[in-house]
């Protein structure tokens, strides 16, 4: 069996769509198979979700990065989101027949040759990282681009691959190896961004909430709202439907409501059938159960 | 491409493993994919669904037909679900590359060699119907097994195929070919066969309810509970979440909760993603977001 691996780069780029488009189609070319990519123009941010054997990953990952490091000025980008890099991040996942070190291996590998090859300094995070203090993105990304000139003086931000400056458009990048994760967003009917930062606090493990959850409090200026933005490190132990109703629940004290939910890439079939068994009331809802509907059409 | 169709035959028996394990193991050898098979003892009635090209599904259906036959005797059999047959029902339908018109035409074949060989008298339904009174199941079923000894003497009920008299163990059986449906039952805390009946009324069209909705109101002795038990005609037009929270509002002005919701057979995805959208507020959610979880285990 091949070996998959998925690879989902976070560019700093969506709404100038011109460029988004040149890097998809360039993606194309290195043979990678693209499940899925978002694009979020308050966030002004793509996440694209490809998956391949080692070697086309590999490829397509510089692929993604030569493009957006070429394409992207971080100088001139606006964004909710907080962002480091035109290529921000870069984060390889295990799928079949393949090991996490190997996820590592290949990080490591993609992360020298960005060094090397695109002047851009390299942090290797999550799986990957060579020190507990960058293994969080989060804590890699404090102060964002603009800080990064003088954060990357300071001796515990040494990058692990590439110059020691910032690059003057592109800044710098993370690469790293870690889990599946589910990028989930719910949008509410309030544009107080401190009722999203409250919710999103009392949601995320950081803040006593919910294992396996990191959330943030974001203002979405185009769509005049505000969003919990979510990751779900573990969909099993914290599956969507709890986070929807404490989020729903949280929200009704401010006499919020829920504007909707918004999925950043995928999400597997067994996060989808466990929350709605859990509205249905299934006792269990296998995947056995499921058919793809397109043999009906 | 080869033409699949689904037949998904009801047989009379759940109660007792070993007829139902050796009726599965019968079909097995014919070559079909059995893709689903679920027992209920209070129905005391076991659907089975499968799929295969045009003459592996005829073997399939034949062979289910003749051990039925051979296994199951009617004047034995208890259950809550209305039935006339060991084997009581035989549909296909078209799932890929297929017209509905083949699929009539393997019913009418399959139909005559029931009638022929295992001498049981045959009415086709649905699709395959000859005459407007004959298109509806709980039409023909009506007397059931019991009632069909007088009922047959009607000429207005004489069979399509077979003797014009009821097999005296294995009863008259219905051939035909249909639309895909989704066959979903909801339990409820009462024993009350009448709360039942009364929401069962009030969703389904029949009564002046949901389009596409058939439903009645059972009692489950076995798990001490009533059940509405409901066959989804179009999915897309009906969805699972409308049912479901409509059922729960009329449960609860008899102070009812439900119990659980059951799937008989399968369900295609897009309809589990079209209810869980609802839930969770997605403002769409596509087959394409979804990836098999399996990948990621």
């Amino acid at each position: 069996m091949t070996k998959i691996i998925e690879c989902v780069p976070n560019i700093s780029e969506a709404i100038n769509k011109e460029v988004v488009r040149e890097i998809i189609e360039n993606l194309k070319v290195t043979g990678v198979k693209i499940l899925d990519y978002s694009s979020d123009t308050d966030h002004n941010r793509t996440v694209i979700t490809f998956v391949g054997d080692i070697e086309t990953v590999k490829k397509g990952a510089m692929q993604v990065a030569r493009d957006a490091v070429r394409l992207i000025n971080l100088r001139y980008h606006r964004g909710t989101h907080p962002r480091m890099g035109a290529i921000d991040v870069i984060p390889f996942i295990p799928v079949r027949d393949v090991t996490m070190e190997e996820c590592i291996e290949i990080s490591k590998e993609v992360g020298k040759q960005i060094g090397a090859e695109l002047n851009i300094p390299v942090y290797l995070y999550a799986e990957s990282a060579m020190s507990e203090n960058r293994r969080l993105l989060p804590e890699i990304r404090k102060g964002e681009f603009e800080g990064f000139f003088e954060k990357i003086k300071n001796p515990a931000w040494a990058p692990d691959f590439g110059p020691s400056e910032v690059h003057p458009t592109a800044g710098v990048t993370a690469v790293g190896a870690r889990e599946f994760l589910i990028a989930y967003n719910i949008n509410l009917n309030t544009e107080d961004i401190n009722i999203a930062k409250n919710i999103a606090s009392s949601i995320r493990e950081s803040s006593g909430g919910l294992r396996f959850i990191q959330a943030k409090g974001m203002l979405l200026s185009e769509k005049k709202c505000t969003q919990v933005s979510i990751n779900i490190l573990n969909y099993k132990k914290a599956p969507l439907y709890r986070i929807f109703e404490i989020v729903k629940m949280e929200a009704a004290r401010y006499g919020i409501t829920i504007l909707e939910s918004e999925l950043i890439g995928l999400m597997p079939l067994k996060a989808a059938l466990d929350s709605l068994a859990f509205y249905l009331q299934f006792p269990e809802l296998t995947e056995e159960k499921i058919i793809e509907s397109k043999i009906y059409e």
